[in-house]
């Protein structure tokens, strides 16, 4: 059993290790009440993987709870995500299945299915916490965008509605109520989305001839072919 | 019937003037044979319209027909359009359907509909003399791309073998046998891939409050929602 990381995951951590702003990844879903694919962009956080077993890597982004993407992932699991790094001139395209991750207490967190190993991290794996951890790590502006009225829906009250809207949100201090109050309402609307890879076209376009490289993954093992660009 | 450009088109031209680099794009499609998105990242060549009527813009990017993308958008025309211009700070969800224009005595040619007005160019627009002036216009490395193996297919022979693949291809002067065969290869196997915008979410990031509006066209008309960010 091939216990080390995936080559394709050595050449991207050494893209960003080079490259450390391109964190901007595009993931690809589809709606399943209609044969229509959507695609956003999102920040890529970081990659989780078990300590003993670097070769099954989990990539995280985070959300909210209450966008179309988080339905439409729950409903087809079937996610792609393209990242391209202009720096190295190389594109990822990963292929793998999405896991939505809500507050614990949330009516969508029963749709996660956390087997034993299912991804990687065994049964004992707690995914609130690090939710919270993740949570915690993002900027005042980010948090308080959890804030706002359900994304994507029809701006009532126009513009000056928008004007209240909290623009940063701190950890709350002793007493503050409604600081806790959207402190939590932050905090419940948080959801990581861990998109577990399965096969990767990995392209170079710097070194000429180019290359292109296939990696996809059976159990621990990755397997991988050259293709033509 | 309003005859301007949409909204949209003008705040892109106004990113795009000012980032003229940001002109990658993402292109997602679904394999109807599975249930499973597609994503890769595309380059913006130009915007296309009527130019007695610029309500309808058409978004233009290249392919090699050979690509498993064109049989996926030619199969299922429905595809979404993801354009991050970080400069700006502005995100442009562009859904359409997508038309694949290959060689006029290509085989998927019958593929391609244009009936009197489908894309607002009326009968007689030329599409073939379209793809040959995109064609030429293309980088020498970007023209002898067109003359690989097929893409994504296995890479027979190795990297040795690929090192016999031309790296720049010009237009053959007279009696370069060999140049003409590169060149008239490379030109069969390139293909127009043409967006046609039906539903467009623009996000605008650098102000505060964040903006978020909705544009969908019904005929000529494009109406407009502000929607929470």
């Amino acid at each position: 059993m091939q216990m080390t990381a995936p080559r394709w995951k050595a050449a991207l951590d050494k893209a960003l290790a080079a490259h450390s702003k391109e964190t901007v990844i595009q993931l690809a879903s589809i709606d399943p009440s209609t044969p229509v694919p959507h695609v956003r962009s999102l920040i890529f956080r970081s990659f989780v993987s078990p300590i003993d077993n670097p070769s099954h890597p989990l990539l995280l982004a985070t959300t909210d709870i209450r966008t179309p993407k988080t339905a439409q992932m729950i409903a087809n699991p079937n996610v792609q995500v393209v990242w391209w790094i202009s720096g190295a001139q190389e594109q990822y395209r990963i292929a793998g299945r999405a896991h939505i991750i809500p507050a614990r207490g949330h009516t969508l967190h029963k749709h996660f299915m956390h087997p034993v190993g299912a991804l990687g991290l065994g049964a004992n794996f707690d995914w609130e916490e690090k939710r919270i951890e993740v949570f915690k790590s993002m900027s005042p502006m980010m948090k308080a965008s959890w804030c706002r009225p359900v994304p994507g829906s029809h701006l009532e009250g126009g513009p000056d509605e928008a004007k209240k809207w909290p623009v940063k949100l701190e950890e709350p201090k002793a007493g503050d109520e409604e600081g806790k109050r959207l402190w939590d309402m932050s905090l419940s609307n948080f959801a990581l989305v861990v998109i577990e890879p399965q096969d990767i076209d990995y392209v170079e376009l710097e070194p000429i001839p180019n290359r292109r490289t296939r990696f996809w993954r059976a159990g621990n093992v990755w397997n991988e072919e050259a293709l033509v660009p």
